[in-house]
């Protein structure tokens, strides 16, 4: 960014500059969105930095699940419409959003903020996981339902959780593999078509 | 973004939304920055919205040449070492960043925030050409350069604004139409060889 022009005015330079620190931001688009903001009507851009502050101020994790929220314990936590019984692990606040999306799941969440990875020198100490085991300590949980991403780092902290959890006597799941909805077989890496045969099911017509 | 999950903490959904606003910026990446936000340290979300309110609060507009400026006149403007006989035409702000960047012009600018669009509403009355025309009057300048986009909209504004200097008897340049350093001419489109062909030039070798 120490190639701009000498001309850029300060606050113009410095909002470029801020902007391209967010991820996916590059220079190009972080000027393109500077020029906007320049545009935008005074409330509006207001109204975004008053977003900004708000997020930081007015967030917190939740005590037991860890998730992201405006209140402790979260809107998920305290809803009693929840299956309580079962807990699905995830590694991100971004997680639980997708899974909520779905529609598909009635349960509550436990985000662990990460996955252990070794290369990235970081255990399962830096994750939420003692607390997730203290939590199923105190609570009649029946199901946890590990949903990791499907990447070797999520395989390895599922796994780790998994033998972790063998003494609770506690049922542990997780998300099928197999063929993504709408995609074309012929296209479809190994290992993917590998855990779809794996986890063939009786086909009812 | 009504599709949101009912639990999802407001601050998370205001920002969310205020980052959809922005051009380029889809839900989805909205939520990864808003969640990228969350985890920032505090500091440099503040310092984030501070850029974005200033921004708005310490720029203007360059009374001479409409630039984008902290100060009247903008630096530019006011900078002795540039050649003040020439004043080169752009559309937007962004590509005096563009023009600048590649260190080939050293005289001054006029930006019109625009170009003619009659699909879109866009009259000259729209753009600063009125304002360039009182600013060719006032001042001894030689040469304009039209350097607005090769678009339709950027070939009518160039040609209005040609046709409005006409009485002027000032010189009207505009950019070099034709190949693009670096690209491949088998991929090269039509028009753009008919441009490169018309403009061609003696080689020296």
């Amino acid at each position: 960014m120490s190639t701009e022009p000498f001309s850029l005015a300060k606050p113009l330079a410095r909002l470029i500059e801020e902007l391209h620190r967010l991820p996916g931001v590059g220079p190009k688009t972080a000027q393109r969105l500077t020029y906007y903001i320049v545009r935008m009507p005074s409330e509006d851009a207001r109204a975004l930095a008053e977003a900004i502050i708000a997020v930081k101020e007015k967030t917190t994790t939740c005590s037991a699940c860890f998730n992201v929220t405006d209140g402790d314990p979260c809107a998920i936590c305290v809803d009693s419409r929840r299956e309580g019984s079962q807990i699905c692990v995830v590694e991100d606040p971004l997680d639980v959003l997708a899974l909520e999306r779905s529609g598909a799941y009635k349960g509550l969440y436990h985000v662990l903020h990460g996955a252990i990875s070794p290369v990235n020198g970081i255990g399962p100490d830096r994750l939420k996981i003692k607390e997730l085991v203290r939590r199923l300590e105190g609570a009649s949980v029946e199901e946890v339902v590990l949903a990791t991403n499907p990447t070797l780092e999520g395989e390895a902290t599922a796994m780790y959780i998994y033998r972790l959890l063998q003494p609770l006597r506690v049922k542990v799941t997780r998300l099928a593999r197999g063929l993504p909805v709408g995609s074309d077989l012929e296209y479809t890496d190994e290992i993917t078509l590998t855990r779809a045969l794996e986890g063939r099911q009786e086909f009812h017509g």
